[in-house]
């Protein structure tokens, strides 16, 4: 099973590819989608739609996996962040992945074991889980986070336990 | 020139395709696609993202014009809004449009003649102009409305009077 993992934004839209094989997830690829603010929104659109389509044709996963996405304060972004979205959403679909959604708090209960996580601790939990060198980019680690979620099929932490980690307090130990 | 155009809704999605002979504008095609309100919204998004698609595969149209939505009052409807939209403009950009936005205002404006005209007004408009022999659904009329608007180059009715059309109060005479 090779997930994406999708961190939908307008200004940056994280991914993150990763592999599991039995309970081990293996890392393959992360990095982040920007489109242009001095561009026309078609324009943004088509840089999303294009970049994610371009990962799903490099990185041929079979799975992919969206985070939810926040009501802005300000209706306007929101506005903004829904379109993102369904570009988004529309060029998972179009590449013939199933599409799973999870929210922000679904995601941070799967990997760091409770909802009210810092962003910190999701990074420092990536990079734990996937054995990565270093820490990936905001964007990128909530997308492998979103692909992590997924993988434990949004079952949090129990699936963890039962892979041979430990966990206390939200964080991984031994 | 051959325009495309589309109101955006999850539920409903209006599309109108017309063409434009020197001044002249003639009807084509124009319809809905809907969406189950049962499906998942990845499902929602990927009837939309296809239904566009094979639009633009059925009548090859070479412009598009796509309407601008509101902030509903609702921000989670605003929310859903946004992906229907991302998702249409996802299909136009990916089916190689150049793609223009145009505001409710700007359609009424350009095809009532003033911005605060009722729908049915625009459908009573739309029947006139391209010569049809009954009034589409309301979301196929906005659809031709925004194709209508985008071939008077968003002009208003200072492009009809020049194609030989009288207008008074909103309204085509003689």
């Amino acid at each position: 099973m090779r997930i994406l993992g999708i961190d939908p934004g307008l200004r940056v839209t994280g991914f993150g590819v990763i592999e599991m094989h039995g309970k081990q997830l293996i890392y393959v690829a992360s990095g982040c989608i920007k489109s242009n603010d001095k561009h026309s929104l078609p324009e943004r659109i088509g840089t999303l739609f294009a970049g994610i389509s371009e990962v799903i044709a490099t990185y041929q996963p079979n799975q992919s996996a969206i985070e939810k996405v926040f009501v802005n304060v300000n209706p306007q972004s929101t506005l903004l962040l829904g379109q993102a979205r369904g570009a988004a959403m529309s060029a998972l679909v179009h590449g013939g992945l199933p599409v799973a959604e999870y929210t922000a708090l679904q995601v941070k209960q799967a990997v760091v074991g409770h909802g009210k996580a810092a962003k910190e601790q999701v990074q420092d939990m990536v990079v734990r889980l996937l054995n990565l060198p270093g820490a990936p980019t905001a964007d990128a680690a909530d997308a492998l986070a979103c692909a992590i979620c997924h993988a434990h099929g949004g079952q949090g932490l129990g699936a963890l336990a039962t892979a041979g980690y430990r966990v206390r307090g939200g964080r991984l130990i031994g």
